[in-house]
């Protein structure tokens, strides 16, 4: 075979997976478990003064951690110990915790995109060297996708689009109104929380396909 | 207004009701928690030779009932206490726990068919008088809608089929793979489990809508 023939083979043979990839939209699935970003100061009173966070492990999205760090969050009816810290700090304190979760400590958080805090529930965290009551900040995150600009264009979507994501599984779901995040710094990943991954049955590492655009209001 | 006009009024205000029922095909919705069906046999290991279920509140499905009795199930990582058990009793004892609980608990039971047992997982149960060992029963409950057959003649669905149901809400979801059951015993509900109510964030009395019927491989 000379080398004209091996790449016209390897173009064919691109083709068709691009094909197939474009005609199916595939989006790998992530399962948040609860968890807790700090502010620098937070974090500062909750594990002392000018302490840093140490890094358990990289996360999907670039930059992102897994701290060593664990804290215990509570509420009037429960707390739950050992809630990762993920790093590196953000301008606000924000935990993303399940409904099963809420129920179990008492709260009602509004189902929230990351960052959007005003007005979401308060909390109590505990660390090893202090406590704090947050006035906001408990949210559920809202299911949402996370791409690049490439794949954006690739899959027919923009930045603050929702769409409607069909997983097949012993139990298949169709997500609607999943939104849409692009940012040069993201990588293809869909994020969903522990109840949304056990209504589909469905864990990391599973797929599901873009089918359809929709809209909050009126689809 | 002589009665001729007001039953032509009436009977246009019934014709409207029922083609918006007919064309949005409404399904309430009833969230189902843990609970245990036992068998005569073992609810007297349990609770004591002679002992006879007490009733607590009737449940929507007609002749069934939620018992003022509860026991605790366990498994190698956890255990769950004050978990209802259902009336009447069964010819089988069967134990429907949602994913969250299994993890809790550290088992991996199936997705089934309420009375589709065999070889799903085992559990240990704990009476007030005595304590037992299952080798199976425990399961995930498949969601399902209950219905008379003049609803499933309305509906235009079968025993067996096999539908989407579409729910509108802060976190919109559609099911896919929805059991249809038709009895005339049945009163039209649909049951999904804590985890898939959480993911929807619905609560028993919201409803959904019956928007498709689907096969269970080629759909």
């Amino acid at each position: 075979m000379n080398e004209e023939t091996v790449r016209s083979i390897v173009a064919q043979v691109i083709e068709k997976f691009q094909n197939i990839n474009m005609s199916e939209k595939q989006v790998p699935i992530a399962v948040s478990a609860r968890h807790v970003h700090l502010s620098k100061e937070h974090m500062q009173i909750l594990f002392g003064k000018d302490y840093e966070l140490t890094k358990k492990a990289d996360l999907s999205q670039p930059g992102q951690y897994a701290a060593n760090e664990t804290l215990t969050i509570a509420g009037r009816k429960g707390s739950i110990e050992r809630v990762r810290v993920l790093g590196p700090v953000r301008s606000s304190t924000q935990i993303e915790i399940s409904q099963t979760d809420a129920v179990k400590m008492g709260y009602e958080p509004p189902v929230r995109q990351s960052g959007e805090i005003l007005n979401s529930s308060p909390c109590v965290i505990f660390g090893p060297k202090g406590s704090l009551h947050i006035e906001e900040g408990l949210i559920i995150a809202q299911r949402h996708i996370h791409m690049n600009p490439e794949d954006a264009n690739l899959y027919g979507v923009s930045d603050g689009d929702l769409v409607t994501i069909s997983v097949k599984s012993e139990r298949p779901i169709q997500f609607d109104q999943v939104l849409i995040r692009v940012s040069d710094r993201y990588k293809l990943e869909m994020h969903i929380d522990t109840d949304e991954a056990n209504a589909a049955a469905i864990h990391t590492g599973n797929s599901g396909v873009l089918i359809k655009k929709g809209f909050l209001h009126n689809e």
